[in-house]
């Protein structure tokens, strides 16, 4: 199974009812004519001063491999809610529409599209909601770990969210998403054996409790794990139980075992990690890293980190998991364009820009400068980030492998802006420029000439 | 496929890594004596008054399903960490534990276990981490759709949050949380597929938007959906939208058809509720209804409804499936028990109560007056809210019906104390005792005597 890199399969009616209904209504009229839909985010959270996309391939496999069996055409005809037609449609399903997106790892901002499909109406309209579900959740997540990996400076970051998240698919792909973005691995042993992530492993306190006693313990674990053995030591006393720890290392040593590092889940974390620290450092191991979780998220480990805590590696699980505090974005799949117009959505706080574009980003030395958001036709002097990925429903080239969009990944993060780096709010936010081309065309959909 | 009610089944490696290295050193070591674990949330979220218990059934259909093939096996070999005792362990794997818990749809309070598993220590281990990540998701959704369900005053609620809940299974185990709490339905149609909860759907901004002209957009949708039609009308000027929708039910009228209601999605809900509801009676059409969504939760939907705005339904979406003002439960799946002996984890911040517990609920008149945790054999007059549901890896009766959870949810909302009913924080506490026997329990573990 290693190295597959499949999603699971979800369930096609993983959707809502009104992408079918609407399906019913555009089959009955015949509206198949062609659509552009992008997908985007409005505002960005209030603690977020950039974004990073993620999901893309995700979303491609799922634009693949979407079909609808015998058994949803047999519910959907027992409803009595639709016709023949429709039925009929979703028997011969497959996308052969057009993808355009940022490469996942790419920095993105608000008003920018992240994904562009084209396709006849009825397709680009159906796949709405999947396709909102996976970028929406994967970008979230990378971008919260974007942020501790730039809280961590060089820090080991392991994602330890699983039980947490907000069930199975979440844990699986907030993992990738964590790794994209620079975590060194996760605990969860799907992500590995799915798409390859180093996975990480420590103990639970119930393995401490259900030995009479704590070194037995350790004894214990470090002969099941012999090489990658990391202790936890907080279940009763911390201090005495890296002594414990201390005593084992040093007899281990002589017979060329090695304990990795210890692991600090509750209390004080820096005051226990300098006391541990000083606890192992006496007894000659150096090597023995400390290494911290609980409730941590990347404030938290810029806190200890700017106070000096001595701690080479850090778990963290659900607030990376379920982005605590944003766990949302406010993203939206629009249509853009039909039958080669533009159109445009003018609802009270949630108006969209018109037509079918581009983002075009301009660097100055080796930092992002600004951005500009175009029509596509309107070719730009700057990188454009939408690249077409799919045409007629076939991939245009080969996916990239995960280490390689990790990689893309940390060359955007390393382009930031610095005052963009940090993690308070307050930062003057970076500059999405709309083209005057764009703007003309708004202007002129508003006034009922475009 | 309607009926079901299977939940869709996950992968067997979707689990920390730790529980593979614990279950490693248990099978060395020879720890296979009964061990007793419990579920409990430490503390409920700052603006929680109380919890509902969700996703029980799940689990139950995990514990019945979960089994390693030959694919996971294969991995495992090749990994080589693990040792021929721990293959041959999980390849003969087959729950054969017992499990007790509270029902779905049961109102509860910090440090009250909500399920208890008693079996053989490597086995009650090993599925920590999947037990956690669906009760905690499940009764984190079903608490927080709760307090909608208090706020809205009987007005219908509906699932919108699809797209932006954290992955597919989150959709749909939300999807059912949020009914058994008691939402009329979701606009998941895999919700209805699976678990027989009602679907709604309404229309997309493009469906407007994919129509030169509104009022044809709006008669083309009426005419596919004759007996149910939701219209949107907030894609450019609501109060022009609701006049066509006038127009529009006056002439479908006289041909018998009937517009259910008409929805808004965004700027002054109150104001334009208030001015289509004005629209639509002066045309006579009071049996439309104004359906409201957009960003909407429950402090929302109290708001609205204090000031008057005739609201007779709302789509709430995003901030229900994301539960986002407390994202996550601070819950935790201890070893309580070990070889008979009471167990407990004293880290700080983190200590737990030991040994196998209970939990009797006294009510006073109607209303729930206060809980008792004590230990399993020190029986007390109230109602004990833990109850045997699978014995010997086989289930004790029956899985209730959705439709029995939801309404013994309904009969523990109507039982919850007035000052818990409300939205805000300050209400004081739900009475939590914890019982002489168990207090002394702790104090004879802490001093080496238990």
């Amino acid at each position: 199974m290693h190295g597959e890199a499949r999603f699971p399969q979800g369930l096609p009616f993983s959707t809502d009812l009104y992408e079918l209904t609407m399906l019913q209504a555009y089959l009955d009229e015949g509206l198949h004519e062609t659509a552009v839909f992008e997908l985007f985010v409005r505002r960005l959270p209030a603690k977020r001063n950039f974004l990073v996309a993620a999901g893309l391939e995700s979303v491609l496999q799922l634009l693949e491999a979407l079909r609808f069996g015998q058994d949803e055409l047999a519910w959907l005809a027992a409803t009595g809610r639709f016709n023949a037609a429709l039925i009929d449609y979703l028997a011969a399903f497959r996308f052969s529409g057009d993808v355009h997106a940022m490469p996942e790892g790419c920095v993105f901002f608000a008003d920018e599209p992240i994904m562009r499909v084209t396709a006849p109406l009825p397709m680009a309209q159906l796949v709405e909601t999947q396709v909102m579900n996976r970028l929406h959740y994967q970008s979230l997540i990378a971008s919260k770990a974007a942020r501790m990996v730039l809280a961590a400076r060089g820090a080991q970051l392991v994602d330890f969210g699983l039980r947490r998240a907000h069930g199975e698919d979440a844990g699986l792909a907030g993992a990738r998403a964590a790794f994209l973005a620079g975590f060194a691995g996760s605990s969860n042993v799907a992500a590995e054996v799915l798409f390859g992530i180093p996975v990480f492993g420590t103990m639970a306190h119930s393995f401490i409790q259900a030995h009479d006693d704590e070194a037995a313990a350790f004894r214990s674990f470090a002969a099941a794990q012999p090489e990658r053995c990391v202790l936890l030591i907080d279940t009763y006393d911390t201090e005495a139980a890296a002594r414990k720890v201390a005593a084992l290392a040093q007899a281990l040593a002589r017979s060329g075992t090695a304990i990795r590092s210890v692991r600090i889940d509750s209390g004080d974390l820096a005051a226990h990690a300098r006391n541990v620290r000083a606890i192992l450092d006496e007894a000659g191991l150096r090597d023995i890293g400390v290494f911290a979780s609980g409730n941590l998220d990347e404030y938290e480990i810029e806190r200890l980190l700017a106070g000096g805590a001595p701690i080479r590696g850090f778990g963290v699980g659900t607030r990376l998991l379920t982005s605590a505090d944003a766990p949302y974005l406010d993203c939206a799949y629009k249509l853009q364009e039909y039958r080669g117009r533009p159109r445009r959505k003018r609802s009270e706080g949630k108006a969209t820009w018109p037509g079918r574009k581009q983002v075009y980003r301009y660097v100055e030395g080796e930092r992002m400068d600004h951005d500009c958001v175009t029509l596509d036709d309107d070719a730009q002097a700057g990188r454009p980030l939408l690249a077409p990925c799919m045409l007629a429903g076939r991939r245009v080239r080969p996916a990239p492998t995960l280490a390689e969009s990790r990689a893309l990944a940390a060359r955007e993060l390393a382009m930031l802006p610095r005052r963009l780096r940090g993690l308070g709010e307050g930062a003057a936010p970076y500059r999405v420029e709309i083209s005057p081309a764009l703007a003309d065309l708004a202007t002129a959909f508003d006034r009922g000439n475009a």
